[in-house]
């Protein structure tokens, strides 16, 4: 039976009998043996294997350099080398397949851009295991989080006749040829039909029923943008909560990255250290930092007259009304509080449809928080449960009420207040990895003019 | 705070501060009181509450009808109610939201076609709650059978320009205006994009570099089929792991499904029940089978022999090279071997191009698991490692292997023996509850004509 190289390394005791299989990193030869180091891709750490001339296999020693898969029997023993518990004295070794030379991956220090090309490969290397293994282990943490508090995982469509923020630019779905595009009621579904933008409005029905829901799956925008932050298709994570109000969503918010940051923390094994090490040396000191103190909460409105007398010179305005941009957020967060901040209660004329008014008839229940060094990481509300509100925002927006019937069936049919708030689970990943481009955490990106793999 | 109604249902002791919301069952007056049977949603069990009239909130109580929303505050006792260890004793009432008289859930007993219509509200149902609750348990399920064995999840994209079995009838992803559809050059990706049907290929990337992962998410086909086990859009599970045989997958797929089936029966609370009561009277004697005993491996071979030797009348012809049918499958667990089956090395013409060539030149190592009432539940492979044969099939499939190049990239680089399979969590799901429609089992289902809210 195989030992993964993870539970091998973590091993208290020796072993007798030990079988492991995996790609070569780097290898040594002296004359009366090899020394391997062995990756399987479970852990960021390597197996050192020490293979005597002339054991079974060692004939293809020549064959195993970097990218080679081979398997290894042999025995578990204490190092003698400074930094490692263990290593492997090889009983038998055994080429799986080999690598010719223009094997990609054979020298270190390739940059992002040219392993994005390769994305296929980029998850043989250390930085890129380390960034897909914390993105297995944030996934799980979401839902451990979720399951743990009686939330109900719900799969809300990916293809949609309705646009959740009624202006996304969507990607249309389609079956029809060339020739007939515009015949829409020919089409597979008898409209036209597009990629989803959110699940919200899909989740808060299912939330008016069980109480408490959540989504995590991908959503998609058609944005011709080529930024750093933004991918056309990403992961996101979208809880909804009845008989909830708006301090009750930003402190089921709050926990939720607290608890991610803390298990990012306790779970990465040693990924941490490689992030650390090539990518943000600070990571671990923010990230218990956040995981420590409470989240600073602060009213659009205090914000805004923070902002405007802080006297620093911003690229774009600030004033009441307008919307605020990273270099605001990342100042409130980075600068001024120096930790999490949520921001609430936004003018109602900035934000969507289905955002609760408030009695001050200005401002409606948003909540956006804003970490350091990524700026906006959630962004929720409690949503408009009076019908009567409700329908007048429809008219307000231009919206035609034909389409949303069923969302407004939630209102008519024993209305509960409900809140609930949107996670790009890319933003977070960059949060706890420190990588500083969407692309570099997602498996095989697609972004404007690129749909490889 | 609130209490959710499944945990009040299971305490051991009673309660004076109790905090509970939902939505109203049924409602029985008397001159000095009211029953209500109270709902949240959170497990399948009502709270019943005893209002005596003049505690305030009570002037409300003619609204607080069938699928009104209440909160209600009071003290947990023990009820002198047969069949429930606990009623609450309301001292305050408050209606959050009525419902008028054309709430289309007022009545019991609605079929399933009209309930689909109403997919927005459906959830409110027991039968249906309890369904969606399932669909959650078994989700969280998969993770924690693929996690705790070390497994990765991989987010595969959704978007894709590659076809995996070769032959899928595809959604195209565009966002081209209608009169410029055919200058793909132009489209947001620069080329003709779909919707995925497989991750496998991107996932054997990743297997091919941390050993043991595994994918969970949305797949597409735009097959214009209306049967009752079809769906355009549906989630499928595909765990790929390196170093593994035909063997282990045979094996990992039975325990993954015993692992599931396992859960359904034990942590199901009382959901169970309701698909006993009303769907399938024989479902938790059929799962308890399923879990406790091994699943029959019969080659193809031995499996089409038996079927003719039977001399059983079938609708569709058996013969080597022929595939097996639905009824052939049923007959093989139902009737022959009563209980699941595992098929394993077909003929190599009736199986995609990356499935991998037996020594006897004439079958591949795919397996199929079929399980009793559904058939096939899981179809899989050990994957062709050897980079000479993978580019033999890519030429006897007519594939162009330039789009391949970088899944032939898996074989010419450290190639290693791998094996994987896909799970429909729909099928799963149709399983465990009985339910008969997958339009059931799906939140929002996606059919030909059909992509409502």
């Amino acid at each position: 039976m195989r030992s993964l190289i993870k539970h091998v390394l973590k091993r208290t005791d020796p072993c007798d009998e030990l079988h492991v299989a995996g790609w070569v990193r780097t290898r040594r030869d002296s004359k009366a043996f090899s020394f391997l180091e062995l990756n399987d891709g479970s852990c960021l750490g390597n197996l050192q294997i020490v293979a005597d001339a002339g054991i079974p296999g060692y004939e293809d020693i020549a064959k195993m350099s970097t990218g080679a898969s081979i398997e290894v029997r042999g025995r578990l023993i204490p190092s003698p080398a400074a930094g490692q518990a263990w290593e492997m004295q090889a009983e038998s070794l055994k080429l799986l397949g080999g690598v010719p030379e223009d094997y990609p991956l054979q020298k270190k220090g390739h940059g992002p851009e040219f392993l994005r090309g390769i994305a296929h490969l980029r998850p043989r290397t250390n930085l890129y295991g380390a960034v897909f293994r914390m993105r297995s282990r944030m996934a799980f943490a979401v839902h451990e989080f979720f399951q743990k508090r009686d939330f109900i995982y719900v799969h809300t469509p990916i293809i949609t006749a309705s646009d959740c923020e009624g202006a996304g630019e969507m990607f249309r779905v389609t079956t029809l040829p060339d020739d007939k595009i515009s015949k829409a009621e020919d089409d597979f579904f008898g409209k036209r039909a597009y990629l989803t933008v959110s699940g919200q409005l899909e989740g808060e029905t299912f939330a008016c029923a069980l109480s408490n829901i959540y989504t995590f799956g991908p959503t998609f925008r058609a944005e011709n943008s080529n930024t750093s932050r933004h991918a056309a298709e990403f992961w996101m994570i979208e809880p909804e909560v009845a008989f909830c109000d708006l301090e009750g969503d930003m402190d089921l918010a709050e926990a939720l990255v607290k608890h991610l940051v803390t298990e990012a923390l306790t779970k990465s094994d040693d990924d941490l250290t490689i992030f650390e090490k090539f990518v943000d040396k600070g990571l671990r000191e923010r990230l218990e930092f956040v995981a420590s103190r409470p989240f600073e909460r602060i009213s659009y409105t205090d914000a805004v007259e923070l902002l405007i007398s802080s006297g620093k010179k911003f690229e774009y305005p600030v004033a009441y009304g307008l919307n605020l941009q990273s270099e605001h957020e990342r100042w409130l967060t980075e600068e001024h509080f120096k930790k999490p901040v949520t921001v609430f209660n936004y003018p109602k004329e900035i934000k969507p449809f289905y955002m609760r008014l408030n009695d001050d008839g200005k401002t409606v229940t948003a909540m956006d928080v804003l970490v350091p060094g990524i700026g906006e990481i959630i962004g929720g509300s409690q949503r408009e449960e009076r019908l009567d509100v409700l329908l007048e925002n429809f008219k307000k927006h231009d919206l035609d009420p034909e389409n949303y019937s069923w969302y407004a069936d939630l209102r008519k049919y024993g209305s509960v207040p409900h809140a609930g708030f949107g996670l790009g689970f890319e933003r977070l990943l960059m949060f706890v990895t420190g990588m500083a481009n969407i692309r570099d955490v997602i498996p095989f990106a697609r972004t404007p003019g690129h749909c490889e793999f």
